[in-house]
């Protein structure tokens, strides 16, 4: 089968022709038809990830498609089922957070396109039990950016707890950000996008943004929100928009930055809560895609053939995609 | 091996030889160290049960023992491993609750004892992922009645979301009931027993209750409670215990009964809750053995050997089992 | 001024002239500018209320008005402030639930229109602390029946304590369920209205429904309810709605009968919840007046002046008015 | 009467003779039994708190006494009234918090010993509506230090909304972390206390603690805590101790630092909540006395007379008291 194949470190990405791999008992093959490029690639491929990675890899997180085989010990799973997978595929099943039913918190996690083989790629193979059935309503190309950042956006925005007549601010109009938009509009949300560039403006609109502002004074100013969902990587935007929140308000924290979030005295008389928050919850990857399938929300993709990945690539670390680059074998 | 075989609906539980079972691909075998006897067990043999179920048959649903044989597939648990197994062994992994991650709802769950061979046996079988690995200190006697008993109790209060300075009662001081007590208060809460009995009035006291009552309406002039945990299996009992409610108060109903539940209309301006609370979640099945595995709460037990369980049986029928029959193979 | 004047238990409705009161140290007098009529009065008038009231008396309980006269202890309203008044003026301020800041528990409520005169009369005194502030945009007309229909309802919908994606059926299409209606779909949920009554589905999808359902047999097989508002006074209606709750659902009973609620064992297994939900927080009378301040709920009302208020009356016993009658005087 | 009274900013504390003052209407006179002395009462004189203060002033803010005189407007208190008087008296009952019934973000408080005279005098007034009535079987001595240090760490604590078998852990050791340590053991929590002072670590197991660590390095490795009291003024030792945080875990942010509060990245991936805690509800501050009027929580005094409060103030400064200085008038 073809698939990137990236080198080393830094390396460039390349399609190459490997092996088709073989499911285990407990998994199966997919057939990828779409797969998202997050911009978490560009941070496996620099080496900046806190973890190490082995090289040559290939890598994918956000993979949609069907199921072409079918492993031994799996009765749950057939041939033709419309499947993408998560970033956890698999967790050490003894731990004290596996034994919870919380395995997001399993310290020997297995992830897609780190412990296994990513999507960027003709066929992948996937723990059965990992796998989610698509909606049916869903295309593949709208359903493979759900896996990692609409899974990601929307579970920051349920864990905050939002309650009915609460505003909603998004920092960060980016891939998860003009998605974070919709589903607070989709949920029923006063929603305030948070933008200093005038040319997204007018597109926070189109997406539904009630009111877009220039920044956290901007939303003080207008009134404040009740939760701020911070989509970019860089807690110091996060940390400068705390001014923005109202009395009880939430900040959730989406993305990863080395940087410490900076929290000035007034979280205590505000009463404030700093909340950091990841793909949380199966229950939530279930409605974020639901929310799709019903286009209550849309995606905003670029496609690009396998072939042109590395393109596609170019375009993501230029940050010249709006907003999702997706890739189609 | 030896097991219980029941031989039709109403028959005697008999012990024979049977074929040890292999297990397949996904599973284990457990060599069983002991057995807890469930109230639900006469329901089935009677043929109580909302559903059928096939006879000759082996039930029980409280088993802990040893890993001595693993499935080729699994890779997460081993032979020595020490586990236990609650009810739902497998669910369909394709309805709408098993993706979202409750499949406590899936309507085609798999059940120890019912879909599976149960644990009056020297051996049994399980679904690998259904294992629950045991905590370093607890014993296997003491084990087994927390994987029916003790967790769904132990559920009850967990969803009931108590908050500090609460007051708990426990209604119906039997298997469940003993346990809720003492759950209670290793939790922290004030505890009200609710029993008309006399000499269980004592017992209760010795468990850790802080009051013994003789009704709902004494539990009202005590005061009232927050939470009752309603564990015996009527409903009529559950609907008078009401009155005995604080305004915020919630009614945790946790047995079958297939009378319907009364709710007067104070309902409305106390804004009390009635609760249907089944065994819950893993997080709640973790915390239950743990703190049976510290010994702040102890389950009372009475054993049988696995010749012996007929005679077990009879007890429990005749409610002279203070307060779990455990079977020790 | 000209006031309702009620002489007896089941007595005629009659405008008379009464003195016009004059405000305590603590109380304001307000010029009434509109008064909801409330299916209350009538179980009022009929004498159906557990507990007894004197007559003659003025009743009417959704008041709204310009304060004119200010007590001497008072100094956070002002002469030409518009406020409203709900339900609870004053209660003990000595008991566990007066210290707790849960007043509506408190034994000795004194009610609007029942210890303090009512509203259906051109001046009515209240305790200021008891007053609340309209909205700049509301129109006396809309929030006269936000102060007992629209807290009622939307205190329901909030205490469910209702997540994004899920969906709330509205029992009952009347005072109450018109604003339901209206009230769920402002906050972003799918929405589906129980009637059996095929013109009130035509009106049902013009407040905002996204399905009408005839019955809860109907509405289980269209996937069910995440909540169910019951919004008329029957709790027969409530009970058997109960089959058409999703698991996890929750039935928010509302208005007052004196029968029994009867809820079926499958609460057990569907983790239901039978909740008793009143007029629960000022938080929640401050939304609902700000969405109808906003427009985004419309009160369906018929005005009608205080002379004509019989006629109000005979309409809202006979089930004529769609949906509130509204007396300005 | 006699009351303390600072000229001017870092003045001397002196006792004088000054009149004593006449309730309002809505307002009681208090013979002051017992006045605790807050940290916060050296801010005020050091002149460190962020808004202005007038001088000469009469300073306290946690005084019990008995009620004296009534105003002629309050008729929910009597002469001989027990009660104690929280921080807020009054807010300005108009803005959007205080029709919310959350006046604890009102902009315009009027606080005890700020806009109202202090309690560190033989009488002070106080609004009627802000005043508690104590438990009968609290002491005036116990009472004090509960309506500023125990109100505090017990809003903190229930704040956290901590679950049965969670573990708490109390950063601070001092007026209000011993309170901490007792009341997180009287709600039945797992509790560890940090403290790098041997002498403190005694002090702390014979206060109940279950375990005493030195820092978050060593709260780490025993296992870690789901919640935190950080209970100091020391934002930096409350950053310090996120560490020792387990997976969704909570710091909740009691006291008041200029500097801000350093959240290091790792809240993503352990989902941790940074938590912003004041004095929260009346509910709380009603268990607050309920706990220590039943002895499970035990306020450590040090008893001054009013004329030898200068000496208290000084032992204050140094940090020689344990655990709170009350003023006996």
């Amino acid at each position: 089968m073809k698939a990137l194949v990236i080198p080393k470190i830094k390396g460039k990405w390349e399609v190459k022709e490997i092996p088709t791999p073989e499911p285990g008992p407990t998994q199966v093959l997919i057939k990828i038809h779409a797969s998202g490029l997050c911009y978490t690639d560009v941070h496996i491929t620099e080496g900046q990830l806190p973890f190490p990675i082995e090289f040559p890899r290939t890598i994918g997180h956000e993979p949609v498609g069907e199921i072409v085989k079918v492993g031994d010990a799996v009765d749950f799973r057939k041939i033709g089922d419309r499947v993408g997978v998560p970033w956890i595929q698999k967790t050490c099943g003894r731990c004290e957070w596996c034994l919870r039913g919380k395995n997001l918190f399993c310290q020997q996690q297995m992830g897609t396109g780190i412990s296994y083989q990513g999507s960027h790629a003709e066929y992948m193979i996937a723990e059965a039990a990992a796998t989610v059935l698509l909606p049916d309503k869903i295309t593949y190309e709208q359903a493979a950016p759900v896996f990692c950042a609409g899974y990601t956006v929307y579970s920051g925005l349920r864990l905050a707890e939002p309650k009915p007549h609460e505003k909603i601010a998004v920092l960060g109009i980016g891939g998860l950000g003009h998605l974070g938009i919709q589903y607070s509009k989709a949920c029923g949300f006063e929603t305030i996008a948070i933008s200093h560039s005038p040319d997204k403006a007018e597109l926070c609109y189109k997406l539904g943004a009630d009111l877009v502002v220039k920044n956290a004074e901007e939303l003080k100013n207008s009134g404040g929100a009740d939760v701020i969902l911070a989509t970019g990587n860089s807690n110091k935007a996060a940390s400068e928009s705390i001014v923005g929140l109202r009395p009880d308000g939430r900040l959730m924290i989406m993305g990863f930055d080395s940087q410490p979030i900076q929290v000035p005295p007034e979280i205590l008389l505000s009463r404030l809560r700093i909340i950091g928050s990841t793909q949380n919850s199966p229950e939530y990857l279930y409605e974020a895609l639901d929310l799709v399938a019903k286009q209550k929300v849309k995606v905003m993709t670029e496609t690009f053939s396998l072939d042109n990945i590395a393109e596609a690539y170019d375009k993501v670390v230029n940050g010249k995609v709006r907003f999702r680059a997706v890739i189609k074998p």
